[in-house]
């Protein structure tokens, strides 16, 4: 297991990329949901990933990563694998930077997935059904032709990158208080970065870390003490979906950092999307919703509070939505 | 009827509010859709009144309209009739200027609308369950006592307000080609004010207007050559039903403005909604999906040009959402 770098570090890093990430990626918005506040009698900002270029966080990290590299670096190429928003915020960030990249993906992948990614000028690798297997066949072309591997989580400077979503939220606060913070995680990247940068400045912060009940599989590493693999099950958060990989350096950070886990019911993710299509007219993914739900399930110790729910992604597919709604 | 003002007047007139506008409603995107583009042949730009504060475009000629009016008169009060976007848009433009306003709509409205409006300080008063007979109400009452009566479109100020989405697109073009513009119409005030404006400057410029084949008051008025009463059926462009109110100013607008009348069904309604879902993965309402489905309507004669579809907004139930989807 690599060492895992401390919140302190994260931190600062992010608060040097912040800056040179805001040339290609513009702040989103932090913005107050009125109804959803009235509901919790609390004071919700929902820092808006969902707005974000590509449609979620994951543009962050990419393009921090991106940003470690050389010209040079970027143009031999980078491998990656992903179906869904890492792999979109790796293309953004070629796109933006310039360089050459190579997506493996799953042969059932959805055409409009692999077109968005074609639109990005990445090449596609479609191998085999099983998603599982791809990260470790992308490492090892990576490896064996010197190219840069590009993980979605399991790496400080993604990590630092997703952490530039809390700078902004610190400007954006403009010197109020903050009381908490409800984060989705599935690896942990985005968690991992936002508490480190946020307990840095507010070190009294509750950090609220939701993962769906059907597929938790950090919550359940942490109550274990070590990683290990669980068997998950289908959920409306497919973003927040899979295993944490093996010597991951978020374990650590997540140990340290959230303060409560909170597990989430499907039925509960429904109803937040819709609670927030309805009062806000805004299009958010299984696992941003899931936040919304797990604020919803804590509302009890957030009335009268401040809290900051990060609303991750916006990338949900027409059908998915109509089961949702259903 | 009240003497139409010409196109030229009206263009003038946006062009004059364009940059008092601004100062309370920043500028929505003008936004390239690569896969709908793609699947159209033709340069597809989308003006994002969905993202529009209060989420449709009635917000601007709210503004503009009460812009027009003095403190005293804003504080005295204004009246107006929705159970939809313009009512938000009264609302919001008193929240930001100050001043008050009561309206009136149906006992039936729903829940989330009423309390939208009621967080924007708004009196409610609900009076039956027809629609039609509150708008006579709300302007029976503004004359009885000497308040401002806000028309949702027949009204030069509000129609010049909603042309300044053009300016901002003329702006956005960076003086690029546009041949042809698909906006949707329920009283026609959106289209009159953004023809107008397109025109003056682009006099090639084709414009479409989009109805739903269900309720297409307008397009029916043109075909007869006047303002007729029509019995529209149940839309998924809610935003868009109903008749035209007698003598509006609209209606001469429309005839000269207007170069092709696009009756849209509600299945095409639907598929649109689901491909802007799925490929942009924005939350827009049945209105707007109306001019998407226009658009794919005209898609031999728009072939290898540049064309703008307005989404005139995104306040779409969770309940329509889930209709339209299934």
């Amino acid at each position: 297991m690599s060492k895992a770098p401390s919140p302190t570090e994260i931190a600062a890093r992010s608060e040097q990329t912040a800056p040179k990430l805001r040339q290609h990626l513009p702040p989103t918005p932090l913005e107050r949901y009125a109804a959803f506040g009235e509901e919790l009698d609390a004071d919700v900002l929902v820092k808006s990933e969902h707005r974000q270029r590509t449609g979620s966080f994951k543009a962050r990290g990419s393009m921090a990563k991106l940003l470690t590299l050389t010209a040079e670096e970027r143009e031999r190429g980078v491998v990656t694998a992903s179906t869904g928003n890492h792999a979109l915020g790796v293309g953004n960030a070629l796109a933006t930077l310039g360089g050459r990249g190579i997506v493996y993906l799953p042969e059932n992948a959805s055409p409009s997935k692999v077109a968005a990614l074609k639109r990005f000028g990445l090449e596609i690798r479609a191998e085999g059904t099983d998603s599982g297997v791809l990260e470790p066949k992308a490492r090892a072309y990576a490896a064996e032709h010197d190219l840069t591997y590009i993980s979605p989580y399991n790496d400080p400077d993604i990590i630092a990158g997703q952490g530039t979503a809390a700078v902004e939220i610190l400007e954006q606060l403009q010197g109020n208080d903050l009381d908490a913070v409800v984060v989705a995680v599935g690896g942990g990247g985005l968690i991992s970065g936002i508490a480190a940068v946020l307990k840095e400045h507010r070190p009294d912060l509750k950090v609220y870390g939701a993962s769906p009940e059907r597929d938790a599989a950090m919550a359940a590493s942490i109550a274990a003490g070590q990683i290990i693999a669980i068997e998950g099950q289908e959920t409306l958060s497919d973003g927040t979906a899979g295993s944490i990989e093996p010597g991951s350096i978020t374990f650590d950070l997540c140990r340290q950092l959230v303060d409560d886990w909170v597990l989430v019911s499907e039925d509960a993710i429904k109803q937040a999307l819709r609670t927030v299509i309805d009062t806000e007219h805004q299009l958010i993914e299984g696992s941003a919703a899931m936040a919304f739900a797990a604020a919803r399930a804590r509302h009890k110790e957030l009335q009268g509070k401040r809290v900051a729910i990060v609303s991750c992604g916006g990338n949900i597919s027409s059908t998915t939505l109509a089961k949702a709604l259903a």
